[in-house]
């Protein structure tokens, strides 16, 4: 089984109008995506974001949890949290996820509610369960915040992961990163 | 295929010690329940609190997105949080689901991250989506926060689903409640 890491990226994304922004992180994305990480055992969740005073602000939460009082009163969530590593680019989350290999050593999985433009390098849930599964270079999970990631991100991307569905449709596809992360997860590495 | 809502229950609930307490309600509970019930198809999402302030709260949370200034720049968010309903208890839930019928009208499920202490009315998932494909009465998904539902909820519950587990074991599974409603979904309800 290959090693599995997520990443949760606040630039470059989208905003409403499709314009390229830079969100401010939300607490409880790094509390969600920590503990669902934990739970499915991805190995580091890489919070995304270039303005230092925002992963110092990650930082802080963390230390929080691991050190102060409430990780006395929930010692899971010091687990969980454990895991997070802020850094200013997915190019420095590659770096840190390959240990130094760098980008070639690993492979990077796009994430989005739309299916790719660029069909020839859509990948199948059922498939990228299978891929996980078998040998191959460690694969990290990529999600946007705020209207998804910029196509700059899926275009650098090795694979972009089709979106999750409903059995039957119901025109509606707006999960929260919380859920979709949640949701892929489970798909990929879930007990079926 | 059955008619399908959700429910998260503020009372009774466990803390931490193992008490029946009840809960204050998350702002991004009602967003993310909403938004995953409302792509996976469900009919309702019950808010169960029994606390008149809090179930007011969560109404003008619903009514900001509905009618406020908000409801016009996210025009979705509006369309999930239109599933909305506080009530003050799970009788109150089942009442409005069975439309009056009665609590014997509906199937009432129960969720945790632990496994059934009477295995007897333990329901795998891969079961229950089968039993949600063909006819019968309408389901009720119920979710509890905090520590997870009181042991009250599940005996009174026709059945409690297999807890989402990882794969692999990785000996931690405290999942939120946000990742857990949306991958107890996804399994169900999701495409396969």
């Amino acid at each position: 089984m290959r090693r599995v890491a997520i990443a949760l990226v606040h630039h470059p994304v989208l905003d409403a109008r499709g314009d390229v922004v830079t969100s401010a992180f939300t607490n409880l994305d790094i509390h969600d995506l920590a503990r669902s990480a934990r739970t499915y055992g991805a190995a580091d969740y890489f919070v995304v974001h270039p303005i230092t005073a925002q992963r110092e602000l990650v930082l802080r939460i963390q230390k929080h949890w691991e050190e102060g009082s409430s990780g006395k009163r929930i010692p899971a969530r010091k687990d969980a949290l454990s895991l997070v590593r802020a850094v200013s680019s997915l190019e420095e989350a590659c770096g840190a996820f390959s240990k130094g290999e760098g980008r070639a050593a690993i492979e990077v999985w796009t994430t989005g509610a739309k299916d790719a433009a660029d069909s020839s390098r859509a990948l199948a849930m059922r498939d990228a369960r299978e891929r996980i599964e078998s040998d191959g270079k460690p694969v990290m999970i990529v999600f946007g915040t705020s209207w998804g990631l910029a196509e700059s991100v899926h275009a650098a991307a090795d694979a972009r992961l089709a979106p999750v569905k409903p059995h039957r449709t119901t025109g509606f596809n707006h999960l929260s990163v919380r859920a979709a992360c949640a949701i892929v997860l489970d798909r990929l590495l879930g007990e079926r």
